[in-house]
């Protein structure tokens, strides 16, 4: 294998699901590639010509199928990593990386990019107002790889800041008590009536909105498509007749100190 | 005026400014739309036909464009709010939904719908490598909505809980010392080496990246079109001969407790 041989690793976004929502720039990433890697449901979403390669492996899977692909690069193949949503929000691009600080020297002088997409609690903000519209975190609530004592500290730390929560990986087979337990432990931190938002599969056509006080809120409104935002006390939720609130974050902090 | 006369309203983000990463759905609810509201270098953007009508503003004046554009989704027209990059996040959609809730009641009943973009906080992550891989959080380093005492308490927040964060509105002509206070600020509360990424105009044709420690971090390095993203004490570095390098935040937590 020469330098000239060295292939190249796309990482790229696939959006929330409607195919609408993936960008241009992700479905030309995607017809230039040669090589596919990717969970199951996210490899099946593409439509590939015959001389494009599936390699779809299960979840839990991410670090074997990011070396997997950097395998392949170093080869001399176009190749393409794909996730859902935004691939480096709690998705492959981190994968990729750890795989290439911990592996042969050669894998950092593959021609990396990553095609950025618009990631789930955006499709999720957008289906119930505005309730990302100010300062905001992300967490996963999945303690498969860092211990529930940092979910816990983070989750009292965003309440208290009044920070709005969007909850990654918030539940799954093996991990189904995770979210009442966020949810327990952030109402003794936030007013009962703050909104939280499950939002399913936003984007396709099996989407589901719905919208919740704190206090009423419980794991099982959620599955493992589902992405959960959390509201502060500044929060607002506009009634409307016949439609869904509007949830929204002010612009302005209208609070006292917090 | 009938209740079948009453128009459209919908906010759409353009993303982050390469036409290749706006989605096909803000495309098509372009294409359908009549009255087009949003700052001049948004509204400049949009190729519209010349029965397409352009309502440029400047920017600071989100809830008078807000509310100009519900008037006229209400007389019946189908109106769109542009935003650069998601228009929920710190853009027009909080605002439109503030201006709904002031507003009069007949303007709940308009048929509003906002459509996500590619934030730029991705974009920019995306040129770094994969340093929101991670929890994070995106703060407003804005104090013209709300006090600086309530942004320093979240900067304090986000760092000692571990999050990476992300600067939307760092610096602009009237507030040029505040990206400055920021990093005085976690200095005190972050390692001098967490990693600095300054993304100007990602995904534009004049886009650049500079990645930077902590302790060399200056205010000066960002203007009014960059995101700035500040690591974490888990946020690693990988670096690749002859390019720039990687930024990620690992999805195994490392540390000790924080």
């Amino acid at each position: 294998m020469t330098d000239t041989a060295t292939g190249s690793l796309v990482v790229v976004g696939l959006g929330p699901g409607n195919p609408d929502q993936m960008t241009p720039e992700a479905a030309n990433a995607i017809a230039a590639a040669e090589d596919f890697f990717g969970y199951f449901p996210y490899i099946d979403r593409l439509s590939l010509s015959p001389d494009q390669r599936r390699h779809a492996s299960d979840n839990r899977e991410e670090l074997a199928r990011a070396k997997a692909a950097l395998v392949m690069a170093a080869e001399g193949r176009r190749v393409c990593v794909v996730s859902g949503g935004d691939p480096g929000v709690f998705a492959m691009a981190a994968a990729v990386c750890e795989a290439i600080e911990d592996g042969p020297t050669e894998w950092r002088n593959i021609d990396l990019s990553v095609v950025p997409g618009v990631t789930a609690m955006l499709a999720v903000a957008a289906k119930a107002g505005a309730p990302l519209g100010h300062d905001f975190c992300a967490i996963s609530l999945s303690n498969n790889l860092k211990p529930w004592a940092i979910i816990e500290k983070r989750l009292v730390a965003a309440a208290e800041a009044g920070f709005v929560m969007a909850f990654y990986n918030p539940i799954s087979k093996a991990r189904p008590h995770q979210l009442d337990q966020a949810f327990d432990l952030l109402r003794d931190h936030l007013p009962e009536d703050v909104p939280v938002i499950f939002g399913r599969a936003a984007g396709r056509h099996d989407e589901a909105t719905r919208i919740v006080p704190l206090k009423d809120a419980a794991g099982g409104m959620a599955d493992m498509a589902t992405c959960v935002i959390v509201g502060s006390p500044e929060t607002r939720i506009i009634s409307r007749d016949g439609k869904q609130p509007l949830v929204y974050a002010p612009r302005s902090y209208r609070g006292g100190s917090i």
